[in-house]
């Protein structure tokens, strides 16, 4: 196994492919063929050269007269991004966190499918959430093998999240997105990713107050 | 107005502050009064080079020999981060996502608040969900005015998102924190972060695939 900081594309270059990739697939079902770099950027607020630099490093090349040919570039971005099987996702914890990913996922992404959820409480186990079946912990390393799950995505209570981290690793899960507010440490095997949306939340609160400030002083 | 650029403390340095603030806020809860730069660290999955980097950027120094003082780094970070007065928050969607947040976040910042919901679904309109008023959206600028709301978080279906950059600038609003999958743009004066949970999760679904197949030729 290697460790992250190993591989040559830059963890922010992947997630602006990511979004670039929602806007030119948005683009192409409103019939646009073409885009130019700095319409791109544009839609994300960033610069042209920043657009060019990430299509650079990714090897993608276009006809600069007319722009990138829209089609083309996502099925190129598809080929980075994508595995070539689908990889299986799993909730754990079904609460409205849970039932806003699964909501908000699914029907997507071709290649990433959110297949299955875990609860404890009895009124959410045993049955179909948003078409999703929802078992128990209890069940968890068990329907993790059978149902082939490669990524957890952890939305229960913080005070949860600790005593996921041995059933995460027992069931050979090979990476992890934490929304709550436990950082959690895995094993060099198993990418994580700790996402918490009050760090966000208080950035966007900074700003604001620093810009205050700013504007008061002048 | 300046622009974010302008400001001295990197915004990664930003969110790195606000992670450690929740973890010596459940330290100092379990009665622990010193912490080491390196357990600090540990606790992140991040370098004791990094966290002292962190905290000489905003100009804390402590005795090295016990480690930092909870209690007074907590309150050093308060005082970057955290405005005089408390800042207003209204949650634009309020179906899971939007539920999800409010349950998450409020009652843990004494100088952030979620004070108002905004839907246009009539079954939430007009009433308290989880103890906070939800409003119709024709109401949003007028509401935001009476309860002087300075954040809107965007937790509305995506195709909705692009119709509320235009009340969000009519209504002063002056930080925005976006979650659907549009990615919006906000005029110089107005703090915008665009944040869409697929980008994490195919983040971590990219390094997986790229694990494996190093895992392969290995």
């Amino acid at each position: 196994m290697s460790s992250v900081t190993n591989h040559n594309i830059p963890e922010k270059t992947i997630e602006r492919l990511s979004e670039y990739r929602r806007s030119l697939l948005s683009c192409h079902k409103q019939g646009i063929t073409h885009i130019f770099s700095h319409v791109l950027a544009g839609m994300h607020g960033i610069t042209a050269v920043q657009v060019r630099r990430d299509l650079m490093l990714i090897g993608f090349s276009s006809d600069t007269k007319k722009g990138y040919d829209v089609k083309v570039l996502i099925d190129f971005i598809n080929n980075i991004l994508d595995s070539e099987n689908v990889m299986n996702v799993a909730i754990i914890g079904m609460g409205h966190l849970g039932q806003a990913i699964t909501n908000y996922f699914n029907g997507k992404r071709r290649k990433l499918r959110i297949v299955t959820a875990f609860d404890v409480d009895p009124a959410k186990t045993g049955r179909e959430i948003d078409g999703i079946p929802c078992y128990h912990m209890d069940e968890f390393e068990s329907v993790v093998e059978q149902m082939d799950v490669s990524i957890a995505i952890i939305s229960s209570p913080t005070r949860v999240a600790p005593s996921l981290v041995v059933p995460i690793i027992n069931a050979g899960i090979k990476g992890v997105l934490n929304f709550t507010s436990a950082p959690l440490n895995f094993p060099q095997g198993i990418v994580a990713e700790n996402y918490d949306m009050t760090t966000i939340l208080e950035k966007v609160a900074y700003f604001v107050k620093e810009r205050d400030e700013v504007g008061e002083k002048n």
